[in-house]
């Protein structure tokens, strides 16, 4: 559990305000890609229902995460001081623990591979994923500095291998992709790598020195931005690759 | 109602974790199971109301856990000790009742025998399992070890006797499976075997002396695990069966 420090008006103000803004985001998304099933040929209808199931997720997870940031603070003298009650930093990794793996796959189906390559991508890539974020959470709830690196060097590890899945494992596959979808899957696939790098930089923070009002003000936002580009933007990308695969294969 | 014992933050927050991460994770697979229901032909789409049927009753009950959890305890001292309050064991039980005999009828429908069979096969099982589930409780709620020695025993002989019908009285039937869905088929009857018997073992921990903090966390995060796995996880093995029979079938 960390000590959380105290943050002014407009600090504690903002994060509140980003966390509102990302959790009516992720309602808007889910339904958008629930409700816009019917618009892509069945064999693409599975990826977006996990596309909406992956912002679900996000969306129970951000309500928590928004009370227990009230719950966390209280105004006191003109300052947000820490109330008592903890501000449980679970709620992320539990999220990413059964988001993540998910988002891999809705990029597999909307790819289309075999059905035998899907399955066996799937369970590699969302297994890595799941690994990934298991090996962060031991270093994260530590303080102490040494702790923090071990982990986080164990963590990279399947980072590192998912990336070399995407760009070498599937490379072949993208160039499988009709014309038409090949540079928008491609762009999924930076997307992805751009958005996740954020994390792993994010969580040396502490171990940089950077602690106290402006540092914890400033992961609560990026984590927030991080998770509307790698979920609700990644997801319309995924949308728009099955809407184009859809009209080129009737066409 | 038994005594709950004074956990630790790690303690009591990773059973908090864990019982959020479970809620989000059936509230995730209801929406998948009664979404995809139209991926499957008609034949099957029962099995998967059921069992997305399975996944929303678990659903209610770890939102209920999860409330009660928060209120069973209070933050002293750092430690998180009784709040007086009671945590009711009796939702896990109430669920199972509901569930349990619902999963059964979901292996049933899903392996597609005759009309005939389903029905009497499922009054079979699922009263079975009912059984099972209230000559269970009189020995939760017991703190006598002869009362729960008596009710365990008493509980056994249900859960034996489905057993044996999974592996006997079902044997014929599993054969009569095409080649492709059989391996499925005969997994889900072991899954159901494996993650069932958490729950009697679980059941003996106080009669062996397993009580206290660390005991009260394992059982928790424990039944969880198990609850996901034969919930779940079971039911992705049967919408995974639908899916390749469904497939077949049009072939």
């Amino acid at each position: 559990m960390e000590t959380l420090p105290t943050l002014s008006v407009g600090q504690y103000t903002l994060v509140f305000n980003v966390f509102s803004l990302t959790l009516a985001a992720f309602a808007a998304s889910t339904v958008f890609f629930w409700m816009q099933r019917g618009r892509v040929a069945p064999e693409y209808r599975t990826a977006l229902t996990i596309t909406g199931l992956v912002t679900f997720i996000a969306l129970y997870h951000y309500i928590q995460i928004l009370f227990d940031w009230k719950g966390a603070f209280e105004l006191v003298d003109g300052a947000y001081v820490a109330s008592g009650q903890p501000f449980n930093d679970a709620y992320r990794y539990v999220d990413w623990l059964l988001t993540v793996p998910l988002l891999l796959v809705e990029l597999l189906l909307v790819m289309r591979l075999s059905k035998q390559e899907t399955v066996s991508k799937g369970w590699l890539l969302g297994g890595l994923a799941a690994l990934m974020i298991i090996l962060g959470y031991p270093g994260e709830v530590s303080s102490e500095a040494g702790t923090r690196w071990l982990w986080w060097s164990l963590s990279m590890i399947p980072f590192l291998i998912i990336l070399y899945q995407l760009f070498i494992g599937l490379g072949e596959a993208i160039n499988r992709q009709p014309a038409s979808a090949r540079g928008l899957v491609s762009t999924a696939r930076y997307l992805t790598v751009i958005a996740w790098l954020f994390y792993p930089i994010v969580f040396l923070f502490p171990m940089l020195g950077l602690t106290g009002a402006g540092a914890e003000t400033a992961v609560q936002v990026g984590y927030s931005i991080a998770d509307i580009v790698a979920k609700a933007v990644f997801g319309l990308l995924i949308y728009t690759i099955a809407v184009i695969k859809t009209d080129d294969e009737a066409a």
